[in-house]
C-alpha cells in the first residue's frame, strides 16, 4: 500500500469523509486523496492547519503537555482531524458536519503505523 | 446555577476531568472550577489555548469553514476540550489521558445553553 492507497481507503471508509492529505508541517504535501465530485481544496485547507498545528506543538511544550498526537476541529460546515505522523508529518481528513468522527479518529489512529512504516 | 457550579457539575460528571475554565478569546476568564487535589493551571492553559483559538477562527473565515464550534486537542499526557459559548466567550475541560472524551464532548455542548443565558 503507498500513501495515496493508505489515504483513500481512509476516505472510502468513512462516512462523510470528502478528502485526506499526508503533510509537512511546513505545509508541503507529500499525498492525497478526494473522493470523486468533491471539490475541496485539501491542499489549502492542509497549509492552514499545518501552522495552527505548529503553534499547538510549541504551546504543547510551554505547557510541558508532552507531544501533540490529535487534534479535531468542528466548524459550522465542516469536521477536520489531524493526526500526528512522526515528528514531521501529519495526515488530515475533512468530514461533513455530519460525517463520523469518531470512525475517522480510529481509522487515523490505526494508519499512523503504515504510513510510518514508509516514511 | 451560576458559572461555577456548571463548570463544577461538567467536571464531576466527566471521568478523568481535572478542571473547567469559561473564558473570553482575550484570555481573561470569568470563573474556573478545579477538582480537589488537582494542581493543574487552567488558567495558564485557558491563556495559551484562546490564542491559538483566536487563529483557529481566523483560519476558518478565510477557508469560509463557518464557526468554530469545537476543538479537541490529544497531547502525551492530556486532553484538552474547548467549545465555543459565543462570539466572545469559551469553555474549556482538562482530562487525563484516559478521561471521556465522548461525554466531555456532550456535556459541554449540553452546558452552552445555560451559560450564554446568563452571559
Amino acid at each position: 500500500m503507498d500513501f495515496r492507497d493508505i489515504l483513500k481507503d481512509l476516505v472510502k471508509r468513512v462516512d462523510g469523509a470528502k478528502a485526506a492529505v499526508l503533510m509537512g508541517y511546513d505545509g508541503i504535501s507529500i499525498d492525497e486523496y478526494k473522493r470523486e465530485g468533491t471539490d475541496i481544496d485539501i491542499q489549502l485547507i492542509g497549509i492552514e492547519y499545518s501552522g495552527i498545528i505548529k503553534e499547538m506543538k510549541r504551546t504543547s511544550e510551554v505547557l510541558e503537555g508532552g507531544d501533540v498526537a490529535e487534534v479535531s476541529v468542528i466548524t459550522g460546515n465542516g469536521i477536520v482531524v489531524i493526526r500526528a505522523v512522526s515528528d514531521d508529518y501529519f495526515i488530515m481528513i475533512n468530514l461533513d458536519i455530519d460525517g463520523n468522527l469518531g470512525k475517522a479518529r480510529y481509522l487515523m489512529k490505526m494508519s499512523v503505523p503504515k504510513l510510518k512504516e514508509q516514511l
